[in-house]
């Protein structure tokens, strides 16, 4: 293979309940990704469309994850690489997660698939780790595995990839301010109340359970952050607003995706879907902070490679 | 119904993953209790074989947990108790749980069922509170819904009974030494590093999982106490040399049951459970400490009428 062009979908980690290691990928939102093989050994970042990200591959996720795959799994020659950025950096839907899973997913294609779903997971880490200080794959596991996972552990990696209710769909408000994963986990506390840890790993526990069962009633129970919402609400304008309208107009559930800014909801079906994103969007009319939103299903194959044009 | 005769079966809380919210039933460890109608309203506890109680219903969890029954069911008629004890008190398996949920399933049978299984937590968890100092119903959930149980929230009590894994099969040391629950309670740190609770809601929604999936080495795995083993395993004797020999026998995991001073394995089979029981044993040859061992299947179906003789 000389070419591989790949779909690499935004995702939405923590969940509200499992904060660092619960996350699930989009169906109709991400970046696409084009990689070349060429004589030069090394990656070389072509072009970035969409959004200005730093073309030094030393310096870009996408480059960065790529170098770590190619010091475990070295190549005789080297990779060029376009990306066509659609999710914006800082955005709290795996912006990151998105160049970096979908450029080892690529290059590891190229080679002839040596590296395992788990490498490939610690390499996209490694993109992570450079632009949020920490090393967490709860955007890129999705993306990796598809659909809906749990990251059971970092060292070693494992995920466990969960059941998706076929009619689950999310709703995604994207407020137009950046807010880096570093600040946002600056505002987080070192040490949780026992008690609050408590009804967290509960509630982690019964969405898991939730997914098993198809039970839309227990996900919304369990859709409740206890731990982090409280301290990183503050960083997102209108936040506690948007959670309100969604509840009301029929959401699942409503929480930070990721580290913000955006928002996301879950509801059960695209019907009660389209209604949430419409009342959420109303929060910012005649705002000065501009939005965009997404309403997608579950997708349950995560990076996926596309024809080339 | 005049009279009814119940089996208040064992059981263990917490599983190591799962402090003050995961909990099971044993099938062949439990105690009986008798029921009988009496003209005379109130509680009146006749008598207690197998190990010393207080008769006074005030004081006896059994007694506590129907009078919290009948304030909110009352009855013109009372009711007559015998307990037949099995389960000693202060064992970490449930001793007090066996007898407050079972008094008070046996009560609103009789009754013809009035109040809700969630009914009957609450009302056992009065009990529970009296020797504890808290209401937790991680031994009281299982009783009641039977098997394995989430209790994903207080209040409400909401319980989620996961499935049983065919082959699993529970190991139960008793070193004869008390501990208190309220005792055990203490040595709990106020405050949990967000890093170990973060590790601990992934291997509860992991072992969740693996309950779904009947994936023992998932479950195996997930069989881990970041937070409340460190601190209470030097309240028992042996319990890293335990852990130790129980492993290497083949065991899936062991940890404290409840709050000890007795540990649990699983397995997955019975002769497995019998290698690992004999492992642990050997530990308390020749010691100084007396201990009692149980080998059982989940019971999955908690609290049960029984022929009366």
């Amino acid at each position: 293979m000389e070419k591989i062009r790949v779909f690499c979908p935004a995702s939405v980690a923590n969940v509200s309940c499992g904060f660092d290691v619960l996350g699930f990928c989009l169906k109709e939102v991400g970046d696409e990704i084009i990689i070349r093989k060429s004589k030069q050994k090394g990656v070389k970042i072509i072009s970035v469309e969409g959004h200005r990200l730093p073309s030094d591959p030393r310096k870009n996720v996408a480059g960065i994850a790529i170098n770590s795959f190619l010091n475990k799994y070295p190549s005789n020659f080297g990779f060029e690489i376009e990306i066509i950025k659609r999710i914006k950096p800082g955005s709290g839907i795996g912006s990151s997660a998105a160049s970096s899973a979908g450029a080892v997913f690529g290059v590891n294609k190229i080679l002839g698939d040596p590296a395992t779903k788990d490498d490939l997971i610690k390499f996209a880490m490694e993109g992570e780790k450079f632009v949020s200080g920490k090393a967490i794959p709860d955007n890129v596991s999705p993306l990796i595995y598809g659909g809906f996972t749990l990251t059971r552990s970092i060292d070693p990696i494992d995920v466990i990839k969960l059941p998706i209710p076929n009619e689950l769909v999310a709703v995604i408000i994207h407020p137009q301010i950046e807010i880096k994963t570093l600040h946002s986990r600056e505002v987080l506390k070192e040490n949780v109340p026992m008690e609050l840890a408590i009804k967290q790993s509960a509630n982690l526990a019964g969405m898991v359970s939730g997914l098993y069962k198809n039970d839309y009633d227990l996900i919304s129970k369990c859709l409740v952050d206890e731990i982090v919402e409280p301290h990183r609400s503050s960083l997102i304008p209108e936040f506690y607003k948007l959670k309100d309208v969604a509840n009301k107009a029929g959401a699942l559930g409503c929480g930070i995706s990721g580290s913000g800014p955006s928002v996301f909801a879950l509801t059960k079906g695209n019907e009660i879907a389209k209604r949430v994103a419409d009342e959420m969007k109303k929060v910012f009319k005649n705002h000065d902070i501009g939005i965009q939103c997404y309403i997608s299903k579950i997708n349950p194959n995560g990076i996926k490679i596309i024809p080339s044009k």
